[in-house]
């Protein structure tokens, strides 16, 4: 499937595939899509530029890009002891109590947490920048709000196109007054921080509004009929997240979430703060429910939250206590039921999206199809 | 469009359109879709007769349908004091409060309320049928549940088709099982009640759960992409409701509420359970605010709720309160902004639609379209 957007970026399908897994990043974008490497748990310039390396060397020479944390709003001096300090005390111990009624182990003394604050940070993110400007990344995706007007005049300088997320149409104009490339519609059903209004609403509003600015649509998507239906919808191709949590290639370091993920329903997500204080679907557990219970202490806004729970995550997820192990996940991981690699579903999507059209053919009458 | 299911009922174009209002019903069936009367508001079978006839008179021989709400539970013996006097004297005063604080004018002596709980009790609904199968009609759709089994022999000997609307796909299969012949998968940004799951994830698989019994597509439907996309995704047709509210034929009886729909974003509706005691999509107002606030004595069940708020309601809607005027209506209020006839808003819906299967057709590298 070929769009305006897709022929600019050398790639045979609109299909964009946002991951943290390097090697999933790598075999989208052999695959025939276009690969995008979320950067948000590099917070080591070094890991950033071998996963980088890895990449290079097992993509092919095909096109790819990068995910960013960017906060749209500079946050200046604060260092993370700061935001620390504002975190109130009661809020500490209900972490504590959590975690130890359901048993979970402490950290080993010394042992990092997977999933820090700093990740959010701007200067974390620059220096993210930094290291991928060194290498032929075609895309830059950020996923809170426009990049600073610097970092998109870098990115131009470079031909390197950018992309924000947005949930609403009026986000997406904001987007195009930055000077932003790419839309990325995040629809209610989406996994990750998204807002209320559904992909079957958001996308053609996000279309018309920043048109011709090509949108990308977001959420809901993980099968040719919805990528399909996406196109119908006006989208120049589709960004797809969840899907690729349970392919071959994907690094959980979880048994137990990867079976959590394919034994979930379309209906086992939450729409919660509890990851890091914005709304983020995410697998529904005994977690995200302690956060979300309105007898509880409720959760502080970001980045509070997402320091306050840090440790917490790494603990859950490390030791794999299930009740409360989730991940950020949308609606669409109902239908990951099984490992395949990321070659077999890209197949699947490809094969599937040219049924559909046939499909619609044929209801619309027109022969020959 | 052509499916099976539109030829099985000799429409033109798959499009079935939910209204409470008999001149839209009639309008959709002329113009070549499938007219719903919804017949909750008819708590007087001599008013649903005289609806009836009216239709007939002017829908040119086509097909069309009615919409009951019959709960799948059935109350043995309950009336409406019974139900009445379950309320809480707190909530009532709630009630009370929040119209004094807006100054909202009480109802004149014997003026009846405009929307009763008695149009939901099963007794009533059997009076509909009872009115509606001396009629030609050739759909019954059921808004809560599947219908008894006794309804839908009865639905069944006269050649009616009977559809039944689900939120999941356990639903669905529900329906399935109970003999239902055309599911209506509802999804999360759709008016009116509600689930969680949008229509992207909902529909395919409603489809892939009940084939091959044919779906409608609901929820964020009101452009001929919509459509196109709900077809991609399996649909053997579309629901619309919401869409018709705003049509020259629709009779809201305020002219400020058509104004508050006309200027509604997609952003500005709520899933609530300020109307009913269930979450339905619905206007955002300071009404629904009130009964969502946390610190508020919150909802009550269903029926309870309908009941207790159901002259409150009429009293809103009859002096036009501005802040606290809402209805039902789904995420695409935000594309319903000029008020048009059914012919017009159809003829839109039937270009659009062709105009996408072009568009899908060039991306899909599909020549000769």
């Amino acid at each position: 499937m070929q769009t305006e957007l897709s022929k600019q970026l050398g790639v045979e399908h609109a299909v964009f595939g946002f991951t943290p897994f390097p090697a999933v990043a790598a075999a989208i974008s052999r695959a025939g899509g276009f690969g995008v490497l979320g950067a948000v748990r590099y917070t080591a310039p070094d890991d950033l530029k071998r996963d980088l390396d890895w990449i290079e060397a097992h993509i092919d020479g095909r096109p790819y890009g990068l995910d960013v944390v960017m906060p749209a709003k500079k946050v200046e001096g604060v260092t993370e002891a700061d935001v620390e300090a504002m975190i109130p005390d009661s809020h500490r111990q209900f972490v504590r109590d959590t975690l130890a009624k359901y048993g979970v182990p402490e950290l080993a003394e010394g042992e990092a947490s997977g999933w820090r604050i700093t990740g959010w940070m701007e200067q974390v993110a620059r220096s993210q920048l930094d290291v991928a400007f060194d290498y032929p990344i075609r895309l830059l995706a950020n996923a809170l709000g426009s990049p600073p007007p610097d970092v998109v005049a870098r990115a131009h300088e470079r031909g390197v196109l950018v992309a924000a997320l947005a949930g609403s149409a009026r986000h997406a104009l904001k987007h195009k007054a930055a000077g932003i490339d790419i839309v990325v519609a995040q629809g209610y059903e989406a996994g990750g921080h998204t807002g209320e209004i559904a992909s079957m609403v958001l996308t053609p509003e996000a279309v018309d509004a920043v048109a011709p600015l090509p949108v990308l649509a977001a959420g809901g998507i993980g099968s040719g009929r919805q990528i399909a239906a996406a196109l119908a919808l006006g989208a120049q191709g589709v960004w797809l997240g969840s899907l690729w949590l349970t392919t071959a290639e994907a690094d959980l370091h979880s048994p137990a979430l990867t079976r959590k993920l394919l034994a979930a329903g379309s209906g086992d997500t939450v729409r919660s703060r509890a990851l890091t204080g914005k709304p983020a679907r995410q697998l529904r557990t005994e977690w995200t429910d302690a956060w979300d219970d309105p007898h509880g202490p409720g959760t502080l806004p970001m980045p509070l939250q997402g320091l306050l729970v840090a440790d917490a995550v790494s603990r859950i997820q490390k030791y794999e206590v299930d009740p409360l192990l989730g991940t950020p996940v949308g609606q669409i991981v109902g239908r990951m039921n099984d490992v395949r690699s990321v070659q077999a579903v890209f197949d699947d999507l490809t094969r599937g999206f040219e049924q559909a059209v046939d499909h619609v053919n044929r209801i619309a009458g027109r022969s020959g199809q």
